[in-house]
């Protein structure tokens, strides 16, 4: 495993890089940021994963994102990769929620997806080591939070790693792709038109069928325009008081779906995830 | 004058627009970001202008500088315009550090500049009465920052109305343009030649001609990649020094020329505004 380092600045008193690697999951080239608070050399310092929204890449939490004043103030590394395979050689579909961009954190199943989107074996399998052999991380304390497709992400695979991940938290997630336009396009073009296998990539699904964390934390705004079409939050809310998982939904009022909404909330959510870690 | 909404957003409480109107000083659509912190109806608040660097629209503050959160919490109103007039009946040279995304704060002479190269007016007269008629601003409590060429700007226009702002400070300013490359480059190109006009537009000549403001604050990395050639703080501490000025600068260990920087010293620096606003 070979990094190679695109950048580094010097940050709220530790380190904002981006890196590159030769990914064996997606077979392409894969971008990512981590951010790495001062520390004390040799400790070792909880991580939070953070997974982007649809057509973004690690590009955007690390600009607009907001964490590093208060991961620098709670000791928190935050890894921010992509959320697809990018390249002249990897299948897309331009414009169109689906594809570069658009990876919903599942390995496809279908072609011309499975040759690179295998973004579940990415971030669940690939890119645990290279944070673990690359960064002062501690694995026993682990997070995961996400954006939006991110949401969805950071939803499915800390329900599905609770021994890896302590805390696990959302903003505006999709909570339901199976039931909602944008999850119903990714996971019926990247999994096949049979539904029980969609049920893995859905985190109303996944707590229905016996999935369970300590508690959850979603942010929402009341403002977010795909509220009602695409997040659905009271699916999960539903789910989660049968299932008795501790969620709290924080809907915030006023606030719309992106970044402005993000940043506002980013350093109570890292908070919440710093209490746990 | 007309102000046509680009976007809002709800942002830590307050609002974060982008804005477009006709300018009667560039001749052209300009762009600018304001920032409005949640306030009771009826108040008028203190504004912070923030002048941005090379290449920059309002749009690299906007979304890299993380002045929310503390214009927020201080009550601040925050205005970041463009670096320059753009489109394509504007002169440019391209990848030049001139030209479009390099106005310098200058109102140009020469030809073609000085035909929408009117930065010095615009952001001293027009951009005020925008921000007067549109926003609930106290013209009596003003500060000025900028970063690199928009630090240039910030001193120079600060230093020149000693009586609109309370508060002048710069993040990685070019404080002496007529001595180093960048400058020359501008203030040949947009002033021409005679370097007696320059001095109007050149910080430590402003100081070295009589200007005087109570106070200044310079943040500067000691990483900065331009630090030696092209901004050499040194000149402006001289020049303070002789002249009775209070320069507080802050050499920052580590921290380079771009918003990872900024960012880290945002709040900080905004405090030392707000304490004199």
């Amino acid at each position: 495993m070979t990094l190679t380092t695109v950048s580094t600045a010097k940050a709220f008193g530790g380190t904002q890089g981006v890196y590159r690697h030769a990914s064996r999951a997606t077979g392409t080239a894969m971008t990512f940021s981590v951010f790495v608070p001062d520390h004390p050399p040799g400790t070792r310092l909880p991580v939070v994963w953070f997974l982007s929204g649809l057509t973004c890449t690690h590009a955007n939490v690390t600009d607009k994102g907001e964490y590093r004043r208060a991961c620098a103030e709670l000791g928190l590394i935050f890894v921010a990769p992509d959320t697809s395979p990018r390249g002249d050689g990897v299948s897309d579909v331009p414009e169109s929620d689906f594809g570069q961009g658009a990876g919903f954190y599942v390995d496809a199943t279908q072609a011309p997806w499975a040759d690179h989107f295998r973004m579940w074996t990415y971030i669940t399998v690939e890119m645990p080591e290279v944070v673990a052999a690359a960064f002062p991380a501690d694995p026993a304390r682990q997070g995961i939070m996400g954006h939006s497709m991110g949401g969805h992400g950071a939803l499915t695979i800390g329900l599905t790693h609770p021994d890896r991940f302590r805390a696990v938290s959302a903003f505006a997630p999709i909570v339901a792709p199976a039931m909602v336009p944008w999850g119903e396009k990714a996971l019926g073009g990247y999994l096949g038109a049979d539904r029980t296998t969609w049920r893995a990539h859905d985190a109303v699904a996944l707590i229905d069928d016996g999935a369970r964390v300590p508690a959850l934390l979603v942010g929402q705004g009341d403002a977010d325009p795909f509220l009602a079409t695409q997040l659905q939050p009271e699916r999960l809310a539903a789910a989660c008081a049968a299932a008795g998982i501790d969620l709290t939904l924080r809907l915030q009022p006023g606030y719309d779906h992106g970044y402005a909404f993000v940043s506002t909330f980013m350093a109570d959510q890292l908070a919440w995830h710093a209490a746990r870690l």
